[in-house]
C-alpha cells in the first residue's frame, strides 16, 4: 500500500448506496489520496448506474475534489492495478430478494434477505459470480484489498478465502456499528469509553462490553434494553424483545438477527402478516429505492440525502470508507469484520470465517481472541458456522444433496416434504442465476 | 471384578422390561455367576414390583437356577456391596411421559419422550434422582459398576459423569442392536461378517458399515432402506422415509429418531394425529403395560411373554447383560454405548459423554477413533451436544434462564412465546418432580 | 479383498528377515489362501534375494504347499495385481546405517537407526522411495493394503499417507509386541487377561494395562520391572532402567526408546564405548547378517534358525503376517499400530499418523481413543510429533533450512555448530541416496 | 478502577529496579493520580529497601510531586485497598541466584536465572510466596491489578490463574520491549510504522512484523539481524548468531532466549567460561547491585542513575508503569505480556498463559490471535508450555517425580544420573526456601 494516488473499485456502483459511500470518501478526502473512482455496474444496472454514478460525480465536484469518477460496465478494465475493491452488488436484484422473500412466505417460513431459505440462495447466486471477481483480481489487481459487503457477507467472505484462495479480503456489516452508534448512551457512556469485543458469524453474535473502570457492563445494557430504548436495531428487523431470562443467562448481548432464532414464531407472524399485505421487506425496499433513485435523478441534488438512511444498510458503506483508510493510514482501528479465525474464536475451526472484534491497519485485521463461549451458544454458532460451510459448498459443487442439507440444518426452515418443495421451487425461480445447478433444476422442470 | 457370587441390583426393578433383563441373566448363566438379583422400586412402584418380582422368580426356578431374588423398597440394603447396578427407572411413571407428550402436543408440538420439550423434561426429572442413586453407591459399592438404560440415556450418562463424578458407568440403548440386528440381512450378510462403527450422541448417531472385504457397503444398505425394507426402527418411531439425495449427500446412516430432525413437518403431523386420537404413544404404552401386567400376574407365566416385544424397549435389557457379561468376563465385545468421549468424536470435546462404537471389557468401554464428521453432521451433533450440556446444567442448578436457553436450542421447539409457555406448564404439571426449579414454580403459579 | 488367490509381493525380499515372514505365513496358511509370494529387491541386493529366496522356497515345499515363491528385481512385474504389500527395505543396506550410527557418534552424539541424527537420515534415504512404491501401486494394485515395516515406520506411513495420498497402510513395529510378551507373566498373568492401551507414536508410546477384573496393573507392572526382570526391550536398546520416582509420577509404561530420551546420558556413555570399540549396533549386525546368510546358504536349512532372533527386529514380521490376516479374515485383533489418528490420541493433530492401540480388520485398523496426557508425556509427545512432520517435509522438499530445524528440535542432538556440522557430513557421506538434496549437498562439498 | 486517589504497592520493593518504577510513575504523572506508593519487602532485605526507598522518596520530592512514599515489612498493610500490586521480589535473593548457576555449571550444564534447571528452581521458591500474595490479594484488595513481573514471570503468571485463581494479573518481560525499541531503525522505519505479532510463551516466543503498507517485513529485519547489527539483546544474554538458513524456513523472528535452545552448544561454553572465571551473571549483577546501592545511598541522588541500565532488566519496570497506566486510563495499548491464552495461540489450550501481543485497556489484557504455527515452532512451544505446567505443579505439590520429569523435559538438561544429582543437589541448596519438598530434602540429606 505505497500508492499515493488511489484507484478506488465499487463493484455493484449503480447500487441506491453509492452516495453513502462516496460521503464516506469524501469524509476521509484528508486520508485517503483518491485519485480514481470506479463504478461498476452489469448490463441490466446501466440505467441505475448512470443515475447514480451522475450524483456521485456531483458530489465530488461539490466537495472541490478532483477526483475521476468512471461509471462503466467493463469490470476489468476497472479492476487494472485498483488498489481497493468493494463489492455491493445483488445478484438478480430486487426482483430476486422478493422471490427469496414471497416464496418461503407462501409456505408459511420466515422469508429473509440473509436468513432462512432466502439467505441461502443470496448466497446461491451471489458465490459464483465472487468467485469470479476475485479470479479477475488475481490477474489484474493482485495487490489489491476486497472489502465486501454484498451479503450474505459472511459466507461470502468464507468462499472468497476457501474457495477463492484470496487472502486480502474484509467482510463488513453495519450490525455491529449500529451496537456501537446506540448502546453507549443508554448507560450514559460514549463509545470511547468502552471496550466491546465482539465474536461469533455474520448475522449470528454476540458481544461484551467494559466500561472505563474495567467492569464489565453488559448486563448493565441489558437492563436498559428491556427499558423504553432504541436497541439499534437496522430498520430491516422487527423490533420483538428478547426474553430477559434468557439473556441473564447468557450474558452476552445477542445481535438483532438473533430475533429470529430466539422469536422465530413473533418473527414468523411478522413476516407473514406483511407478506398478506404485500409489503414484505424487498417489496418495501423496491418502493425506497424507486424514491430514492428518483431523488437521486435531480441534477441538483450533490450530497447523500437523509431518506437514505431508511434505506436499511445505513452505515454499511461509511464502514467500508473506515476499512479503507484503516488499512491505508495503518489506523489499528477497532472494527468487527468477517476474517479467518485464527483462534479467536476457539468453539470453530481456525481456519475459516467468523466475524470478530479485530484491529485493522496494514496487515489487514488482527481479530482478538474472545475465548470459549458457554455450551448454549457454542453449540447454536457450531451449527450455524457449519450450515455456512454446507451452503457454500453447495453453492460452488451445486450439489442438490448439500443445499438439501442445509436447507434441513437451518433452524428457520422446518425439515420435510414442505421445505424439500421451497427449495425446489426456489431452484427453478432463480434459474437463471443458479448455472451451478443447471441440471438438476432442467430435472424438477421436466418432473 | 473378582467376585464369584455377583449381586446384581436393578433401580426400578418393577418395570414390565424386568422379564427381559431376568432373561438375559439365564441365557447368560454360564457367563456369570449370579447369586442375588435385587430389584428395588419405591413405594409407588410396590404393587408392580410384586407383579412382575414373583413372575422373575418363577423364570429363575422354571430355569433350576438358585439365585436369590429380592424384590425392596430399600434402596440402600438393595445397594450395599453390589456387583453391577442398572437403572431403569421413570421417576413419575407413565403418567408424567403423558403430560410430556401432550403438553406440548397441544401447543401444536411434537411431544416424545427423549426429544423435544418432553425429553427436555424427562431429564429434569431424572437427573436429581440418579445423582442421589450415585451418592449411594460412593458410600455403598464404590466398587460396582452403573449400567444405565433410563432415558434420555445419554444425557443421564452425562449426569452422571460431570455431576456426579462417577467413572464406573455405561450408558446403553437399544437403538443401535436394532439397526444391527436388521440390516445384515438387507445385503445379505451376517452382523458377524461387516464391521460397523457408530458415532455421536445417544438417540442422534450416524454409523457406517464395512463388509469383510474391506469394502464400505452404506450406501449399499441405503439403498436397500429405500426399497421395501424394515428400517429397524423401535417401534416407538413412526416411519417416514428420509430423503434420498440427503442421505447421498451424508453418506452415513442416520439413528431411527433423526427422523425428527430430517422430517420434522411428517413426525409432527403424525404425532398430532395420535394426540388427537388420544394415542399418544405414552398413551399406548399404558395400555400395553396394563395388558403386560395382566399377563405377568398369571402364576403359571415363568418366561418372557412374546408380546413384551412391542413395548419399544426391546433389546435393551439384554444389552444390560450383554455389558455386564462383557465386562465380567473382560469379553471385548463390540456395543455401542454412552461414555467419556476420550478423542473417539473429535468435533466435541474430549471430556464429555458421546455413544460410540467401544469395545467393552473389564476396563469397561474403550472408544473407537470415529475421525471428523462432516460440515453438516457436525454442526447438528455440535448443537445436540451443547443442548445437553444446558439441559443437564439446567437439570442440577434448576435455572429457569438455561431452561428457557435448552429449549430455544432444541430444533424441535419454534421459539417464542409459545416455547415458552410450554416451558412453563410442563414446570408446573410436574411440580412434584423438580424440586431444582421449586421457587420458579412457585412464581409461575402465583402469576 | 475377495481373492481367494492371494497374492503377496515383499518389497526388500532379500532381507535377512524374509525367514521369519515366510514361517509366519505357513503357521497361518489355514487363515491365508496363498498363491504366489514375490520377493523383490534391487539389483545390489540381487545375490542376498538368491539366498534367502532359495531357502524360502525350500521353507515353503517343505510345509508341502505349493505357494509360487517368485524372485524377482522387476518391482512393477511384482506389484501388479498384488493383494498385500509389505515394505522391509533398507536404502543404502547396513553401510548406510554404520554411518548414520558412527559419524554422530564421532562427535559425541546418539548414533541410533530411528533416533537422533541417525534417525533423520534413515527416513531422508527412505521417504523418495515410499513414495516412489506408492506412486507405483496406485498403477498396479490400487486396492492391496500396504503393510510398512520399513523404519523409521512412523514416519515412512506418514509419508505414505501425507505426501502419497495412500489410506491402505498399516505401520508396524515389533516393540509393543514384545512388551505385551514379556509384561504378563510379570504379573502372573496371560496376555488374555490384560487389557492393554498404547498410544504415542511409532518408537515413542507409552501404555497402561488393566487385568481381567478391570483393575489398572500398570504400577504392579513397573514394580516388577523395577525387579529383577526382563523388560521386553528390543535386543538393540541398551537396558539402563528408567527413574522409578519418574515412572511414578508418569502412571505408564513408556517404550524401550524412552531410554534415550530419558537416560540420555547413560545411552550416550554405552553407545560411545560400543562406537570406540568399532562395535556400534550396526556393526553387530552385520555381523550377525553374515551369519545369517552363511546359514541360509545351507540347501538343508528349510526353517527359520533360531539365531534370526539375534537380529533385534523378532516379532516384525509376524507381526506382518498377522495384520495380513487380520485385514484378510476380519479377525479385528487388537494390534499396536501407525495408523491416521481420527481423535484418538486428541493431543496430536487428527489428521496425522500416531501409534495407537487399534482394532485390525477388513476395514483396516480402527484406532482406540486414548483420552488426553498428562502434561509431562503430551509435551514430550507433541514435541516429537512435530519433528516427524518437519523431518518428512524436509524429507520431501530437500529444503535444507527444514533439515536443520528437525536437528535443532532433536532431543538427542544438542543444538549448535557441531550438530550443523554433523548435518553436513551425513548429507554429504549419503549423498547418493540423497537426490532431494543435491545441490545443497554439491554446495556443502564445493565450499 | 474508578479511583483517583491511587494506591500503588511494590512487593520486592527493596530491589535495584525501584528507581526505574518510580521514574516510570513519575514520567506518567499526568495519567497517574497517584497519592501512595508502598515499598515492601521482608526482613532480610530491610537495609536495601530503607537505601533505594529513600531514594525513591527524594525522586518524587525532586520530582515537585506530594505523593506518599511508604517502606514497610508490613505486606498486609501494603494491600488493604491497594489499586495495583506489582511484584519484583526475589525469592533467596542473589545469593540463591549464584546457586542456580553454579550449581549446574559445575556439572557441565547451563546455569541461567529463568532457563534450565535454575529456571526450574526459581520458580519452585517463588510460586508458593506468590501464592501468599495471591490469598492476601483476595481478603485486602479483590478488585485490586496485579502486575508481575517476578522471574520466570510466564510461569509465575500461571501459577497465579491457574492455581491462585486470580484473573485480574498481567505478566511482563522486557524482552520484546527491547525488540520492538532496537529492530525498527534497522530497516530506517519507526515503532509506529509498523504492526507486530508476538506468540508463544514468556521467555520462549517468536514475532512477525509488518510495514505500514501492509508488506510483511519479518525477512527484511533477519537479514539486517546477521548484518552488522544489534539484536536488541537483553544484556545477560550472549550474543550468538542464530543460523540463517534454520530462520529462513522459520520465517519469524525468535526471541533472546531462543539462542539457548537453537545454539544450546555454544551457549554453553560460554556459561561454562564465565563459570570458570568467577563471573556467573548472577555474580556480575551481585557486583552491579554493590554499586548501584552505593551510588543509591548517596543522598544527593534523586534521579535514575545510567548505570541501572546494564543491570539488564532495563524497561521491565517501564513496562510495568505503561501496564499500570494503559488499564486505569483504558489506553488500549499494543504490549506483549503473559495472559489468558483464550485460542489466540491455538496450537496451546485455552485455558493456560500465553504471551502474546494484546491490547492492554481497562478490561486488561485482549489477546490478539496469531494462528497456527509451522510443526517446528509448534513443537518446541508445545514442549516448553507442557513444561511450565509441570513446574507449575510441581512448585505446588512438592511431588519430587514430578521435579524430576520437568528436569527430563527440559531441554537444556540431559537426562540420567547427572541431571538427578544436580536436582538433589538444588533441592538441598534451597532447602530453606522449598517446604513443599522439606521431606524430600530431608530424605536426601538423610540418604
Ligand atoms: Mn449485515
Ligand atoms: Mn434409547
Ligand atoms: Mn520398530
Ligand atoms: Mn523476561
Amino acid at each position: 500500500m505505497s500508492h499515493d494516488a488511489l484507484k478506488l473499485v465499487t463493484i455493484g456502483g449503480g447500487s441506491s448506496y453509492t452516495p453513502e459511500l462516496i460521503e464516506g470518501y469524501i469524509k476521509r478526502r484528508e486520508q485517503l489520496p483518491i485519485k480514481e473512482i470506479w463504478l461498476v455496474d452489469i448490463e441490466a444496472g446501466m440505467e441505475k448506474l448512470k443515475i447514480v454514478g451522475a450524483m456521485a460525480q456531483r458530489m465530488v465536484k461539490a466537495a472541490g475534489l478532483d477526483w475521476e469518477v468512471h461509471l462503466t460496465l467493463d469490470r476489468q478494465a476497472a479492476l487494472k492495478d485498483a488498489d481497493f475493491v468493494s463489492t455491493q452488488f445483488r445478484v438478480g436484484r430486487l426482483p430476486a430478494r422478493i422471490k427469496d422473500e414471497r416464496i418461503p412466505n407462501y409456505y408459511g417460513l420466515i422469508g429473509q434477505e440473509t436468513n432462512g431459505a432466502g439467505g441461502i440462495f443470496k448466497a446461491f447466486r451471489t458465490v459464483p459470480v465472487i468467485l469470479d471477481i476475485v479470479a479477475d483480481m488475481k490477474r489484474l489487481c493482485p495487490q489489491a484489498w476486497l472489502i465486501n459487503f454484498t451479503n450474505p457477507s459472511g459466507m461470502i467472505t468464507e468462499a472468497i478465502r476457501t474457495y477463492g484462495h484470496w487472502d486480502r479480503v474484509i467482510g463488513l456489516c453495519n450490525v455491529p456499528v449500529m451496537a456501537m452508534l446506540s448502546e453507549p448512551e443508554l448507560i450514559g457512556k460514549t463509545l470511547d469509553q468502552l471496550t466491546y469485543k465482539f465474536a461469533g458469524i455474520d448475522h449470528f453474535h454476540w458481544h461484551r462490553v467494559w466500561d472505563e473502570s474495567g467492569q464489565e457492563v453488559t448486563m448493565t445494557i441489558i437492563d436498559k434494553l428491556f427499558g423504553d430504548n432504541d436497541a439499534g436495531l437496522p430498520t430491516n428487523i422487527f423490533d420483538v424483545p428478547f426474553f430477559k431470562d434468557q439473556l441473564a443467562a447468557m450474558r452476552m448481548i445477542p445481535c438483532g438477527y438473533h430475533r429470529y432464532y430466539y422469536r422465530q414464531e413473533e418473527m414468523t407472524a411478522h413476516g407473514l402478516a406483511e407478506y398478506r399485505e404485500n409489503k414484505t421487506r424487498a417489496q418495501q425496499v423496491t418502493q425506497i429505492e424507486e424514491e430514492l433513485f428518483e431523488l437521486y435523478r435531480d441534477p441538483e441534488l450533490d450530497y447523500k440525502p437523509k431518506q437514505l438512511a431508511e434505506r436499511g444498510g445505513a452505515h454499511y458503506s461509511d464502514a467500508a470508507c473506515e476499512a479503507i483508510a484503516s488499512i491505508y493510514r495503518d489506523k489499528k482501528t477497532h472494527m468487527v469484520v468477517s476474517t479467518l479465525n485464527q483462534g479467536s474464536v476457539p468453539d470453530l475451526p481456525s481456519d475459516h470465517v467468523v466475524e470478530v472484534s479485530a484491529q485493522i491497519g496494514a496487515a489487514g485485521a488482527v481479530p482478538m481472541a474472545f475465548g470459549h463461549f458457554q455450551p448454549a451458544e457454542r453449540g447454536w454458532l457450531q451449527l450455524m458456522k457449519n450450515m455456512e460451510l454446507v451452503i457454500v459448498e453447495a453453492a460452488v459443487t451445486g450439489d442438490y444433496g448439500l443445499a438439501l442439507q442445509a436447507f434441513t440444518m437451518n433452524p428457520l426452515i422446518p425439515s420435510g416434504a414442505t421445505a424439500k418443495r421451497v427449495l425446489d421451487e426456489l431452484l427453478i425461480a432463480h434459474q437463471a442465476y443458479l448455472p451451478q445447478f443447471a441440471d438438476k433444476i432442467q430435472a424438477l422442470i421436466a418432473a
